[in-house]
């Protein structure tokens, strides 16, 4: 447990939240400002600051989780499907790995990933991060 | 492999991709229209449309590389950290099961999730949505 830490105060029981899903290793609880209503958080109850950082031991206990929420969710609330999201660092507000669990309908106003996308300058830029991404999985 | 699906092409080799990652499960590739340089596209090979039909002989084959990713790309491209998102069913351009792995920098532009939230309308309300998951992850 992290001092000061939100998500191991609400995994600890000592901060109150409305908890959806508990097992030994994870917790899943209502987002207090949800993107849509049925928003979820779910985190390994292990202090745990990004994805990279999670023990392996515990990559099934948060997915398969994930997995059960992403199919509950919109099953309880007539949605139509989900964004499953995770923050590393940037734009991370609390650093506890948590996974976002948006529920969504179709012409919801969100559009899902209708960030700005761009165009490789060329082919060749294209080639050489594609390099460099394979080199730095190489040395990891 | 499910007939005309573009990721199934390119994990069988037969629809060329900037491939940064290949394993007996899992295949990693540059999205084309990137929201960042570096933005990576994870999926499993076997044909899955959304996280819930993910088969848990695959969660940690899939997790375990997404991990991997979100390690190497900010590596490989001077990036601060991720954002790790998968749409499923609404927004989902390709039925096939794609983690998306996207580099973050700080003041970046994104601000990550910037989009709209929202407040519940009462403590009553808040408690009752919880409580319809609940119910609908004791049934599945």
């Amino acid at each position: 447990m992290a001092a000061g830490c939100l998500f191991c105060e609400i995994a600890a029981g000592t901060l109150a939240a409305h908890v959806v899903l508990e097992t030994a290793d994870v917790m899943a609880f209502l987002d207090h400002r949800p993107v849509f209503p049925g928003h979820c958080l779910l985190v390994p109850r292990t202090h745990v600051e990004t994805l990279p950082d999670l023990p392996a031991a515990l990559v099934v206990p948060v997915f398969s989780e994930a997995q059960r929420l992403a199919r509950a969710v919109p099953l309880a609330l007539g949605a139509h499907g989900t964004f499953v999201a995770m923050n590393n660092k940037v734009s991370q507000s609390v650093p506890h790995l948590h996974v976002h669990v948006v529920p969504r309908k179709t012409k919801d106003g969100l559009r899902g990933f209708f960030w700005p996308r761009v165009k490789y300058e060329s082919e060749a830029a294209m080639a050489d991060t594609a390099a460099r991404i394979r080199a730095a999985l190489a040395t990891s």
